[in-house]
């Protein structure tokens, strides 16, 4: 399935060289208002165009807008938001149709849909269609603001450096990509959101963060360092009747539900898996591995790209947990 | 919802201190062989309780086949089971009522719920409920193993020591709860399972990982690791036209779509919220911060009986998405 | 899937013979008052047993709480609720295995799950697991009451007939089974329930009324006299700004959305599948068909029984729309 | 919700004056051939444009493939096919802003959405919107084929008369709109499609059904009239292995499951809610009731233009069914 939620659905949809990539979004409020000034800051960050590292691939990236809106505002039906792919390069990809890319999904593509895939740039796999998340989350963030909720996410380092400029040039100088770790931090949520079992907060949240290319891992709180902690160091003494704590090693989530704490979590992204350097890779016509090295345009680092689509994400999720627990209201 | 699944659906329920917990699985095929002894091993698994740091209360934990099973073999109709909880002493929990225990469910669930959950024990949100997932966990694991897929959880460290009575021992010596890192392996997977781009693998995974108590993170292959490496080392070879690769930092999974080699992933497990060390905490009725300890039974290490429980959750998973691609058939 | 509802979710299982069939109800707002009492006049309307026409089987059908009820009220948790099957005579139809009956399940069911189905009494295809049904529309109703909802449904006619004891002579003279239609009115609806397209009140509604075991056809408003209708007599001309119509031809659903008049719709039940007269069936070991008679314990007109369960599944599907819109709250 | 389908999932959005309407499908199997001029048929008899009673309103109604096709060919991603509204006239509607039409669904979108809606032409709630129906329906009908099932609709009378076009002259004598009944005929169906008790054959295709404006009944097999026959009767005699019974009263569901007969039902068509003739109805700027004309092109028999989306949403169900019980294969 390309789509996610349960009262705010987002579907998602095409290909990194195909004429367009889309999102439906069925379920939003009525009465939201829309225009394309609100998309151009988060589709510019995305872009990432300005920084060391990111791809010289741009697209104007201007939502076209379908359905759903009307007189700048949304009306309750569902929202079809396209955005055209105009600068693609397709002569880059099809000689190299017989070798799939080590850590990209043209292998797994090939198997799954017996040839069939469109293998242009990764196709449906692309990270094109992030745009396309990044959309859905402009809505969604001023979906969750309508509950005083605010989403924000930030690296925190670059191949394990903090200071991001350090551990990009580490990559320059290597002539390799590199991999990098965001941190998504979330104010103003009530207390409540998330359902035992299945429906747990932390299970929306990485179900959703999951479908971000590149990642490889997710922690809520202390995360993975918790697994060292002794209990009494990691519990967090509630202080007041609403909640808050004196620490916040939970990060905002306990036993599934939100606490009325700022919500904190972490993602490991991978090094880009364009890489500049030689790679061993299988040729699916001669049967043999050969030697290969990507021509193409990419990013360094894709995680400088990433926290703009981590908030969309989670904006994604707590648009619709906000939604069951009546906290936004079905018309605005 | 305490459901989970799209052809194969569990579904838990039931609480620490009532009368029984149960799940009830819709969409398991016809056909397959069950009786209560498949089900012993792994609930004797989950009591661990011949270790160390682990809880005195036991359970008989007989499985209680209600319906969907005939002759000893599934019908294809929603097999329920029960679990009698039989060893409960809710006096211990009464007298707390007014007092939320740090790092539990106690607070968010009176929030979420107003009052009127069921606090004893927990409730609903208590760990409890892992026996209803070991028990989906044996009739999924049956399933898979129809398509040869293979799935075992261990515990990799304790309290950070990958020697584990050293681990345990820390945490006896300071009178206090420890964490630990659980890891799942999963062999003969074919490839092409998950779908673009919100069932990814990894999606549906965390999504259903999450639903354990206590877990704070999870991660694939190299996991966080891969934040600090270099595309050219974290890039794994494909060798053949089977996708086998000469090293595994994915996981198993590019893309979202499993590659037919290991899946591999690891999961934080965070020290057991009940310590014996006394902590800090509000009283609602007095609303003062109050010492607060802990007298129950409970584990040292919960880390310790989550390895049967996170076998069973991805088992689910991959019972689910191996009928989806028809690598299981309805009627076996 | 043996599970309805999007918020407030519905799942059933159980086999007519088997020890027991049940419901689990998950998004029940927490707060509402329930006891066994709040059960007994629909079981009992259910049971149908005063009347000429029903069957002698009967069962105490006291409602068996297993989880998601304390103190006499929801928790939010999911409630489990199991209905004992004391009264079954297996014998009756063990021999005639080997010979589906017709107008039952007992092919089909054969054909889908190879075999393995347990084909006493109809197992899971059984109307038995009409009182789970009825358990969950009793809280249904109560859910919907809360937002000043009623819904009451009714037999219009027994074999063409209005005068129910001649319709029903009809059948007892020809010592045959016959059937019914049942009508639904349901006052206090607000407008604005239901979605475009896929998810329109009808569509909800007719997908849990074709879950009632016998039921053939659903109309709403005029329904099929409505194809013979010019517009200019079948629109319901608007009143008042509250939506008032001069007439209901629409039954209260325009577009797919409630528009706050009463709702109305019918539905059609077959004659009982199991009548007193001899009649031809397959037999499987022979191969041969041959003339068949039931002997069991049935019901002449089994629409006598379908309002109380009709009046359940029009709850169920209410209540998810009310908590959906709004109309009712999460924690009463 | 506007979209539809387990396995294979069909979501529709567009509004009737907007730019466009348009359709995603996901979950169709890679590998199916797919031209623009497989959907040319179904697109001209959705028209009906060369009968008497249909709208003027021409659209070239040309798909416009915008993702998941390649070369040809289904890739396995979800496709997204446009239509544009090129002949709309929204003066037509706007200065009617404040007269909700009487049958239609202004009042009632009005009401949901509160005044957010694009009230144009009926804006989401568009009879246009049908065209995307028929696209699901054309890829839906191809895969169908591939497990040799085949759908069929027609329209069986119109105004109570089988002789159509004396039906129709009664409307045009009148100078009124007139209803209709169709029927939808499917051969080839393998027994076991469906899942007691909520996914029933009959619950699934209804469900479907009335997603299809005007639609107010829907029966199977005898349908209303099995409300006054006798089981003797009513029952279908099975006569061999295969499950073919002598007589089809049942319409080729039994318990809720296909039984491998032909699938037969009908739906009720109401009069186009557009008539000629004056009607009354309300005006929100006055508050006063008013008398009413429709001026705009219309149906004056919208059953005419229904068989084709009939058999599209029926075989969106079926598609989704064949594909769940592995009919049809993932890749083709």
């Amino acid at each position: 399935m390309n789509a996610f939620g349960r009262l705010f659905r987002v579907t998602i949809f095409g290909e990194s060289h195909g004429e367009s990539v889309g999102v439906n979004i069925d379920g939003c409020p009525a009465g939201l208002s829309l225009t394309a000034e609100d998309f151009v800051t988060d589709i510019e960050r995305r872009k990432g165009g300005m920084q060391k590292g990111t791809t010289p691939r741009k697209e104007d990236d201007l939502p076209i807008f379908k359905t759903g809106i009307f007189n700048g505002q949304s009306t309750g039906a569902p929202m079809t938001i396209l955005f055209d792919n105009k600068n693609t390069r397709s002569g880059d990809y099809e000689k190299q149709r017989s070798v799939p890319r080590p850590g990209h999904a043209d292998f797994v593509a090939h198997q799954k849909f017996g040839g069939f895939e469109d293998f242009r740039g990764g196709g449906h796999f692309s990270g094109r269609l992030t745009v396309c998340l990044v959309a859905a989350g402009v809505i969604a963030k001023k979906l969750a603001a309508t509950a005083n909720v605010n989403i924000e996410a930030k690296i925190l380092e670059i191949g394990g450096e903090a200071d991001l400029d350090k551990g990009l040039q580490k990559a320059i100088d290597a002539k390799d990509s590199i991999g990098g770790i965001v941190e998504c931090r979330v104010s103003g949520l009530p207390a409540g959101l998330g359902e035992p079992f299945f429906d747990s907060a932390e299970s929306l949240l990485s179900h959703a963060v999951f479908a971000i290319p590149a990642v490889r891992g997710i922690e809520f709180g202390t995360g993975f360092a918790a697994a060292r902690m002794f209990g009494s160091d990691h519990n967090d003494a509630i202080l007041n009747m609403e909640g808050q704590t004196a620490t916040n090693h939970a990060g905002g989530i306990v036993g599934g539900i939100t606490n009325g704490n700022e919500l904190v979590f972490r993602i490991a992204i991978k090094p880009t898996s364009s890489t500049p350097k030689e790679q061993q890779t299988l040729n699916w016509e001669t049967q043999q591995t050969e030697t290969f090295s990507v021509k193409g345009r990419h990013d360094l680092c894709i995680a400088l790209r990433v926290p703009v689509v981590l908030e969309a994400v989670a904006a994604i999720v707590l648009a619709d947990l906000l939604l069951m627990e009546q906290h936004i209201k079905r018309v605005l």
